[in-house]
């Protein structure tokens, strides 16, 4: 190629409007706290938007409803009510997805987060939502539950306007490669280290 | 002091129990995303718990309402005609202080910034929220318009059962020291890099 030549036009199809505006895959990785609070958050301006909001929890056991879940959904509700915002969906892997009927196995982890990971394919390919919060999704991939090449395809060929915030640590190489946005939550100091639980409020 | 004694029995007259449950100074810093952002799902997880409410934003010019406000003053209201949640007030220093008749000096940003201050210390010490978010309030006080110390001090001495979350880069060392939580927020990618403007629903 002769120089001089512009060498770096992304082959995306896109127009640089269109690139600018692009939907974003963000991802929220480290140690530290306020990874899914601050996903949390993007859902709550999302809400504001009149997004279509879609949480899914990738969390072994969610026996316990955070206040975001009761909020979020509170806000869905209004949006029933009153046409405010938007709709809110707020799924948690527990023991079964609430999609499901069928909560026999429920100590299949691997085999539920594959099923979760199976329906957030459907509705990316539907584009049933606006914003999908995959909270703490990274642990599956860390664990070979879910393969990574397959989230990254699915995410990178999504259509439409939907982005997508993923939480959790030890975020997968290609997953960061494939993110618009990556912010690291380090831990520089927790009350733990100074013998406080957890409160009310605070944690939950 | 005899070998074998504890040397590190904190002089606070607080039992172990209370001290396990204090409130909590949190200082969410770094040059990354999502500082404000989690600070706000921590105080959307207060509202829930009926917990008072009140974010200050010490931003130059807060013309603009980020869709935060927005959902939270609603959740406010929501307490005023349900009972649900807790009660919500929202200050921004912007051109003059909500709380303030007076507008007429809006240019003196480090002279609201310290009446900021006043009207915070006053309500620690009437103990008015049970959750304070001052948002973007390491920036002041990096600039000397507010005396670190006075503001160490007072936080240190609040009364009763006040959570106090800071946002904003370049948090002074004597804050970082009293805090019982810090997180720092590093970008590790960010969209503006390959040319993407901030994103309605996603900056704001």
């Amino acid at each position: 190629m002769p120089q001089g030549q512009p060498t770096v036009v992304p082959d995306d199809g896109l127009t640089t409007r269109q690139r600018r505006n692009k939907p974003l895959l963000v991802v929220h990785t480290g140690d530290g706290k306020g990874k899914s609070t601050a996903a949390f958050g993007l859902a709550l301006r999302g809400w504001n938007q009149g997004w279509n909001i879609g949480v899914f929890q990738f969390v072994k056991s969610a026996k316990w409803r955070i206040g975001e879940q009761t909020v979020l959904e509170r806000l869905g509700r209004l949006h029933e009510e009153t046409g405010e915002g938007g709709p809110v969906e707020w799924h948690k892997m527990g023991s079964g997805w609430s999609w499901t009927r069928k909560h026999g196995d429920s100590e299949d982890h691997a085999a539920a987060a594959v099923e979760g990971w199976a329906e957030i394919k459907r509705r990316l390919a539907e584009q049933t939502h606006d914003l999908l919060v995959l909270d703490e999704f990274t642990y599956p991939l860390a664990w070979g539950w879910i393969d990574v090449e397959d989230v990254v395809t699915a995410l990178r060929e999504r259509p439409g306007r939907q982005h997508v915030i993923i939480t959790g640590r030890r975020a997968a190489p290609q997953l960061l490669e494939a993110a618009d946005l990556v912010t690291e939550m380090t831990k520089v100091k927790h009350p733990m280290d100074a013998g406080q639980k957890g409160q009310r409020g605070i944690e939950w």
